[in-house]
């Protein structure tokens, strides 16, 4: 079996969802989770200035999309055809928008600025991304594409808590119950047992 | 040959992938460019809010990477095996990092805030942005990755135009000879004469 790390922050982040498809894949890793505190020591890690990084052997791969898409085909979580592998690369760049367009308003250091932007981020953007997941989600049979169990889905899941966090709405999984679903179906494959059992606790 | 259609503003930006794949592929399409004073009541063709789309036979297509990526597959462009997939996949989601980066402080619309932003990027972010993005092109024989012509290549040389436009360095192309060639390159292969004959002229 190949020597594998995961190195990234000690939170679930943009991280887990590579640490849950090496799970998925029977795949044993190193899961270094390195404290904020220490990252400018460590940094020579990412190859790219950031984590997540995995590595296989000695070989580093970055950018947390493209790693668990190599890891879903890696592990037979395509799809059928390369329609089907479009319409999961196309669900997940549209997570992922939403991600970083909340991400943005969140990280916002000035209080009156990130009041201004959360304030337009919610009548803009927030309920349109959020009912277009949600139709997605729904018109797929509970996943994110193809209507069964893909990488995408694994993606989401490692990503949702996170995702939650970084819109800062309280009652999303009571609004959005298909988000929740989601991920909840995804931690209860048997193959995700022993890695969540082992996993050390963090909110997001 | 299927009934195809290309939806974007009149600009190069994030279209002009598309556009230019396609014309690799052979593929007739309708290039339709939708001034941005009309485009409100145009949106209703982009299912996700966002232009790009692709129109293929009337299904649509959306997020401008996820189309690239399909169409290089579908023309023959990927790498020979998920490990090289893997690594034009990481190139192209750093490029798409870098101009996201760059467009993030270009449209800031307070002019104060804006150089603050843009005095923290060029000292933080953009030096190793670029300096890293040439040593991959270098190292990939003047590709983007795998050291040959890949839809990676295309993708590169479709948004470049407007990458160089958010970026706001006036000599980007003498600094780093390395990303005008690439983009040569590709704007030079024969499937691409007629289409880039017939084109708009347009800046970025």
């Amino acid at each position: 079996m190949p020597d594998v790390s995961v190195y990234y922050f000690p939170i679930k982040g943009l991280g887990e969802s590579i640490r849950l498809l090496l799970a998925y894949g029977g795949q044993e890793f190193e899961d270094v989770r390195i404290p904020k505190e220490i990252w400018p020591q460590r940094r020579s890690i990412a190859a790219f200035g950031q984590v997540p990084v995995l590595e296989i052997d000695g070989k580093r791969y970055a950018q947390s999309v493209a790693i668990s898409r190599y890891l879903g085909r890696k592990y037979g979580l395509t799809g059928a055809n390369i329609e089907e592998d479009f319409l999961i690369d196309q669900n997940v760049d549209f997570v992922n928008e939403i991600r970083l367009a909340a991400s943005t308003v969140q990280n916002e250091p000035d209080p009156a600025v990130k009041a201004v932007k959360r304030a337009k981020f919610l009548r803009d953007k927030c309920p349109f991304y959020l009912q277009k997941l949600d139709e997605i989600i729904r018109s797929n049979n509970g996943h994110l594409a193809a209507g069964k169990l893909t990488w995408g889905d694994i993606y989401f899941a490692g990503l949702y808590s996170y995702l939650r966090y970084a819109l800062e709405i309280p009652d999303l999984d009571q609004k959005y119950p298909s988000f929740k679903k989601l991920q909840d179906y995804v931690l209860s494959l048997p193959q995700l047992k022993q890695y969540l059992a082992n996993a050390p606790q963090t909110d997001f």
